[in-house]
């Protein structure tokens, strides 16, 4: 029913468990009443389904999916296995999952277990056999949610279980030991294995460091797992589901390859986007950064690498909180409206909100829903409603795609070192950050774009210009495939400290950038951190001068190659800064620093693909603009993230699909405002 | 005969076991030369009376008792279970405390130990029993310390002897499982218990977090584990104790409802005064609070509260610190008297300082005495005498009574809740850190009102107005008192987030202030956390702008009720944010928002409560202002604060009870300087 | 071959199981042609030679020695201790390190175990005893190095073989636990041990905070055990050792005497040399400290004072980091041979590189060598080529010594009771750093100079002025030999708090300065720690004015001794600051505070110590002036830090050592310059 390229649709999170069954009815009718036509229900509620070891009781979902069915809501049904049993964990402790020192994890939060205890894998798999084959068939049931929030509350799993998984993963991985002793670099520090036995996922070391290629592979490892119990659940559930019902999850978190996840268990990535977290007290008093809650639209952007059109699970629209951490404000008025078109510009053709009402008990009594504890009408209900209206205008562009010409791309191999490796994390963080901000400042829209095993080049030839800023790690297949994109046209900027690292993240002896010579026509002669007390340093870009950031490579054009820019500052002034090189039919960048915003924006600018929009719309920075299409139609996005009202030039007339009306020139936004206008 | 209303009384605490037995004699001459009448000893003597498990020496403090009695010193023994001996938490480690994850706590601080190890529990009573029956009979012994500061060092118990008590104290509050499921709410998050053994006192979570009821319950466990092991202790003493000798402790400590100890176990409360933490390297520099070691002040209103005429068993005499943290300057000139002033402006009649000498072993070596290592003679011991000559004069005021016409309401579920609830804690913290510096600086005596099982609602007519900012937990028996205290013509002032939790911590599905609906005529239409963009937020009460702080709630008149102030800022601006309710013969104030000062002195003011000493005494804002009254006769304490001499006006003339003299006009205070007047 | 006080030598750090053996012959032939003599090797290659336990193979080595031969590389090959192989921990948990916890730490660092490990002794001295019989006779070894920074990583132990030792080294030191309970003050919160099984290593406390004489000897404990350690491998070394070959270690690290070691175990100590630390990101941005890099010639003192010549064993020579911590830039053009040259300067005659190539797996692939991941020729091995032309012509040198007549007097008891007991610690610090900083600045060399057992007067007589700022622990013998060296004309400058510890840690019941008393002629009437609301405190020392620091002495003066300088502020106006005593031929100042800057450029100049080289050079404030001499030859080091030239004047003519010339007047120093000047 959802993602069907038909329409919009609004859902919403519902506890059956959290309230009495009298009050079902009402709150079912209330939420059709607003709008709401789906709900997700179940994900923490195998108590309710199996209250004790293989007694299974169907009765209480039953009653509640009979209610659902008799007022006409449809359900999207979850497995519970995101919080096992009390009297599962006190039986099988093995289920739990440890810190680093080994010390177990117990009922209170979420994911107290590990993704490879045999007993764990083994009564999730027979709940959820018990629940698909018994809920599937259900009319009111139109797809299936595994877990939730798969990797959330914790990344790191070290119980015995995950030890020994992590042994048999190598094994199958290296076959032998002395494969796995040249991939890890045992011969630093003397850590060469002699017996499958010594080889355990990390432990508790000085300073919390270990093997860094112990823990690239580790990291793969957590991902393989959870994957490999997501598929688990998938697998059953395939065998259960109606024709037509769907299967997702709901992410992003870390040390998870959420492509590979969804490709092979999915048919859809859903998101929870809470762009309050920006006006929590924890994140907004330290926090620099203007983007604010407009830097969802990254977290989006990934979602839409992984299913262009997507839904997302769980939207905010109330104040956010545990009783323990985390306070964030009400939305103000019009920002529940903003996130949610925030999230349908991006590709969400379903939104559900979380949650209908706020829970009265429990952790998160802060995490509000629409209603507060009362079922009191208030606010933030009535804009749901009058959200539901505007998006019966906006039907027309289900089914249509987010459109970009930039690219950035991204890969799980060198996303996970950077998260390991503080020298390549570093430079990741500022680049990204810069880059997102000034995508957005000038207006312009952007894919990531994930290599993956069978990423070819035509995926790639769609857009006019890649960014890959310092993909450490870098294999001879993905340098063909960059080498293929740019020989056919494209215009591909790498940054520095490309090509240092092979597969295991070991550096590579030849001279740098590596596998990225050729292609780049570049040799990097020496390279340094920007020293902390070398103050700002520029570079001189053929007469534009770009502020470089954290690194400096000292850069030599190859014969053929021409060195674009110098460095104007310390012991490197005058020394190559951006080398230029013709490959083909392309052009190939290296730059050897970090990106600032300012940097970006020139890159797009001097590249022609800043602002592709500004023959249409001019929009003030404090807008997004993103842009839908679909057969042909195109529909533009306005989204205000400021407390004050903006004005727009529509350059262009356009259908206001709010209204309806046909619009021209001045297009005035309230307050986190938004308009959808339909291009003509 | 110390607290029998007739005579102030200085004493000291001296450790015998510290000292070759050779200085005693010289010890407690100078000591009884300086005036101090009564030391404490032997709180942390366990092995000097059973060196080896079962073996029992009484010689040592009888050689000591019989030098006291032979000199004329009276004497404070004390049950040495603060510190278990080394032979028996090494054969009986279940003895032990545990931190969260269960790792041990060992010797080499204090309090390693739990209240719930039955061994423990049997050789502190046994050690009790020999103690109590072989010296109490002794004509020194004028009373009894139980332990030493009960809960402090930590007030969190997590040994395997606390998570069996735990069990057995949640079976004796619920009964059954489904009534513990039902209060804690564990329909959440999937915590249902189906057998008793999968029930423990909190351990290991992610972000360490779990559930919040539990908590709730956990905390009064603590409480009532404390209790129970000084009831235990104060049972057996009962036996043996000489009539007219009295029992006590030395607190004020977390986790613990020191109201119920004393009822049950205690004559009185003693508490440990060290105002000079204020000043201390690890509090000073963060410290924006302008109260400072006045603060103390606030810990003196809460033992008032317990008892209103008190004893300082230990109270502050040099520089303090231990070798590995905590770092205070010695007092400087004048602030030994202050803060034994300021210990009997709230109701004590007993001062003993800690400590006659400066250990030179151990921890505690920069933790000084009176005396520094040597014996020499100082500048604070000059000054003890000093104080002690002044007592003399004092002495009429023994037994008479602080007064206040305000007061703050407070209750054990509501500080426990505000510890475990942050966005509870927030409000409470800066509410009543509000409060506190309003009442001073206005010189506004205030008394702490505890709502306890059997509080009457007799108790509270005494009080003009009473203020309680955020009673979260609300039940229905506190809600009717309030009631009852309003019709007798009380003046109610409740602030923000009153009244939306129950007893076991769950939110109620009323609308809000829940319980407090009637009484106040208030109804919350909206609520938030102030954004942290929004900037100053201002409430205009019938043309007074009061401050708000953290919290907003959009506030409602009931039919009868009148919107006595609305919000000036964002988009709550106009919006209701003071009601003023008639109600019988009184007034209910609900108030939107937490406290700052002005709003405090805003209320003070326009309630008529402001500085009722105004017409007799006019205090600068550095000095604290504090009235005892006994038989109609009011002694006025002026307190100086500050390093600088200050000029106060007696609007009426006194007697200044230091030098005898009636005074009237001008009254200087030195820096540092105190004045005791009574009036004429 | 090194140390011979012939010529300087140079070397580097080789790692030939990091890379392919084809690599090898091509590495040391350009070694050799940089002009590096001298290679380690194979401190962390247990594996290496006894890759199963018990299964012994010396090919590897020998066929890289056999190269090493051909090209006539020389060789220091270390024991492999520092890292112990998986094999042997996995079968051996015992011989693993643990926290405070007992949590044991694993292979993935470094140091992850612990000295007192019985199987772990067995395992170390059989792999020393096999690798020096069999490798000692090859004829290009010329010393050994033990293990590898003895204490880096760590200097805490707390395995249970470490309690079990920790209670055999206190039987041999108390004999009784009577003694023991005395030393360690256990009357003190009833720490009395019964049994020796109650004695254990500290173990986790509340606030980690356990008693303090039991960590002073706990420290004395660690360094025993650190001790044995090198002296168990350096017995056996030295029976196979071929004469004149060198035994040595690499250090200095914490909780280790490093006097003892090197007399009872090494022919001298060698240094591993990181400046630049100092601009690393997470050192640079917090640190106000104005000396960087400088402050390295503060270990290079101390590294003086245990061997007057001695080595460099690791020389920055590169970025440095690892992966998940330290990101320190690339050495700026100079920065390699200014750290040379200060190494050099102290007494440095042998410099060895950290590292020829960097390596390209493992946790320090950020440490950079001299090569980066490949082989390409770079700007930092050019400059080493350019050192290696420097020493030649400054070969003239070797076996001089480092002069100064300013001595700072440590001792290892004082130095770990600063670091158990923050109010001792807090003192040192700040008068440490002080003191290092106003000697730079006004270019007065010193030396530190340690009490050991055996420090003889003759020793102290050398110097003109001893500073001993706040000997906390005192004993008889250094207070008669402190009294010597004043009688002999000495000038002894004491500051506050001397003498108020005994050999345990605990304080005296004398008057204080306790054994200092009378050679200062000084009484402690009353002391606090500075408050925080103080702020400037100022000394008025016959009309100067000194800043003082963290604390404030009020000294009296004894008959014949004299209040020199007095406080200006706070109640202690007036008090004695500082005291002079005439004492025998010499004096004896007794100050009350901590050094600031100020205070000790006022002392140094007051004394007639400051700049003694004032008549032979006027150096700027940026430059380090360091004199070695040998045989009346003087050899004056101008290091500038500076990223700017700066000029400095020649007073007197000498030879530039560089260039070969003579020179006087003005002489310019480059960014990081520097010169070596022989005296004419």
């Amino acid at each position: 029913m959802i993602l069907k390229g038909d329409r919009l649709i609004l859902g919403a999170c519902y506890y059956p468990e959290h309230w009495p069954e009298s009050m079902w009815r009402e709150d079912l009718r209330r939420m059709l009443d607003t709008g709401i036509e789906v709900i997700r229900i179940a994900e923490f509620a195998w108590n309710k389904i199996e209250p004790r070891e293989g007694v299974f009781d169907y009765s209480f979902f039953d009653r509640f999916l009979d209610m659902a069915e008799e007022e006409g809501m449809k359900v999207i049904f979850c497995t519970p296995t995101a919080t096992p049993p009390a009297w599962l964990t006190e039986k099988y402790p093995e289920a739990l999952n440890a810190d680093i020192d080994g010390t177990l994890f117990y009922h209170g939060a979420r994911r107290h277990y590990n993704y490879n205890s045999p007993i764990y894998r083994e009564l999730s798999a027979r709940i959820t056999e018990k629940s698909a084959s018994h809920y599937a068939p259900r009319p009111c049931v139109i797809g299936w949610q595994i877990d939730n929030e798969v990797n959330c509350e914790t990344d790191f799993f070290y119980s015995e279980s995950d030890h020994n998984a992590f042994r048999v993963f190598l094994q199958e991985k290296y076959g032998t030991l002395d494969e796995l002793n040249r991939a890890w670099g045992t011969a630093f520090w003397n850590q060469t294995y002699t017996d499958w036995q010594e080889v355990h996922a990390p432990r508790k070391t000085y300073t919390n460091s270990t093997n860094p290629h112990e823990v690239l592979d580790y990291y793969r490892f957590i991902s393989h797992s959870a994957r490999s119990f997501v598929k688990l659940q998938s697998d059953i559930i395939a065998k259960y589901k109606k024709p037509g019902d769907f299967i997702t999850t709901n992410g992003l978190f870390g040390h998870l390859d959420n492509h590979r996840m969804t490709a092979e268990s999915l048919d859809f990535m859903t998101y929870d986007s809470y762009p309050n977290f920006a006006y929590s007290q924890e994140l907004y008093a330290g926090d620099s950064d203007v983007m604010k809650d407009r830097k969802w639209s990254r977290n989006l952007s990934e979602v839409r690498s992984i299913s262009p059109v997507f839904g997302i699970m769980e939207q905010q629209s109330g104040a956010n909180g545990w009783n323990s951490r985390m306070e964030a404000p009400s939305p103000r008025p019009g920002q529940i409206t903003l996130w949610t078109m925030q999230s349908i510009a991006h590709g969400a053709d379903y939104v559900s909100y979380f949650r209908w009402r706020t829970c009265t008990m429990g952790t998160e009594i802060y995490w509000h829903g629409i209603l507060d504890y009362s079922s009191r009408e208030n606010r933030r209900l009535r804009e749901v409603r009058d959200i539901h209206r505007k998006l019966q205008a906006l039907g027309g562009l289900a089914g249509s795609r987010y459109q970009a010409r930039v690219g950035m791309i991204r890969d799980y191999d060198n996303i996970w070192d950077a998260q390991l490796d503080i020298w390549h994390g570093r430079l990741e963080r500022q680049s990204q950050k810069a880059f997102f901000e000034a995508a957005q400042l000038t207006h312009t829209p952007f894919d990531y774009v994930y290599l993956r095993e069978d990423t070819t080049p035509e995926e790639l030839a769609g857009y006019t210009v890649l960014f890959y800023p310092h993909a450490a790690i870098l294999t001879e297949k993905q340098a063909k495939l960059l080498e293929r994109y740019v020989e056919n046209g494209g215009i591909l900027v790498a940054g520095c400290r490309n090509g240092y690292k092979n597969i295991d993240g070991q550096c590579v002896r030849d001279e740098l950038p590596g596998l990225l010579s050729g292609l780049t026509g570049t040799a990097v002669a020496e390279y340094t951190p920007i020293a902390p007390d070398t103050g700002a340093v520029f570079i001189n870009w053929d007469g534009d001068r770009l502020p470089a950031s954290e690194y400096v490579e000292e850069l030599e054009a190859a014969p053929g190659a021409r060195t674009a820019g110098v460095y104007e500052q310390d012991y490197y002034q005058g020394s190559g800064a951006l080398i230029e090189n013709r490959f083909g039919k392309g052009t190939a960048y290296y730059y050897g620093s970090a990106y600032t915003v300012d940097a970006v924006k020139t890159f797009l600018k001097k590249l022609g693909v800043a602002s592709p929009w500004a023959g249409v719309v001019q929009a003030p920075q404090e807008c997004e603009l993103a842009v839908r299409e679909k057969d042909g139609r195109q529909y533009l996005f306005l989204l205000n993230y400021s407390p004050k009202a903006v004005g727009a030039q529509l350059l262009r007339p356009g259908k206001n699909l709010y209204t309806g009306e046909t619009v021209s020139g001045s297009l005035e936004l309230g307050p986190y405002g938004t308009a959808v206008i339909e291009l003509t």
